[in-house]
């Protein structure tokens, strides 16, 4: 199941400041053809240094399964879409997986 | 502390339809030592486009930790004990880690 | 957006015994500049195999966003700091992202 001459899949982990702003964000994405699924994980705590100061808030964590040629133009719709100046949007890269799923994903992000 | 001359380690990050379906997956990978330790996230919303229309289901994220010589046959036990007939099997390659833990995980799928 | 001829950047997959657990370390490897910032994820189940017999237990993720470089002095903390003998520290290559988070995660960990 090695993926070899197609275009590899990634994850966009991305966090948000709250559900209801993963969910908004990923429901574009997911009607733009950007991600062709997009998983939720509510009730994250982010911990960070912001001018100098430790800071803690509640936020939400969003992940875009998309190939990766998509991912620039993902990374900019999600800069267009955020409450933040500077969200975390990061890539981590798909390997192999379940032949269907992969195929799936692939259709749904054409 | 880098990987070489080992098989290398991976997650597999898979989506069950709930908590139990995950719990249940997760248990019988490590029963039969496909996977050494099973990480499940419940509350997980997922979003995706199926026949044309954006859906949405709350679902539960389970993460395997194996080795990557595993992975294949991990995927098609996943598939046989899922209720969905396309289920996200995805492949994370692992890099470095806490020694112990990385030597702890290869016994546990040896 | 490739990120050449710069330090890469890593995710460091941890587990804690809590989410208690995983913000008092967090918040050590911020204060400590080990790491830009974590995202904790309460409410995690974890399955796995311990002196032969499947055990089951309620956790927390920790994912501390870092530098590569830093990857070894992360995990050496995190055992010095961690309640557990064997915790799990796994890394997890991050590739592109959103360049101003890129920037300013280097800029909190140098």
């Amino acid at each position: 199941m090695p993926e070899t001459g197609t275009d590899p899949l990634v994850f966009a982990y991305i966090t948000a400041g709250s559900r209801d702003e993963a969910l908004r964000i990923g429901r574009t994405l997911v009607e733009e053809r950007l991600a062709g699924c997009v998983n939720i994980l509510d009730g994250m705590t982010s911990v960070y240094r912001w001018n100098g100061a430790v800071e803690q808030a509640e936020e939400a964590v969003l992940i875009a399964k998309t190939r990766s040629s998509l991912f620039d133009r993902l990374t900019a719709r999600v800069r267009d879409l955020h409450g933040y100046d500077t969200p975390c949007v990061v890539e981590l890269a798909v390997g192999r997986g379940n032949p269907p799923y992969l195929d799936w994903l692939r259709t749904e992000t054409a």
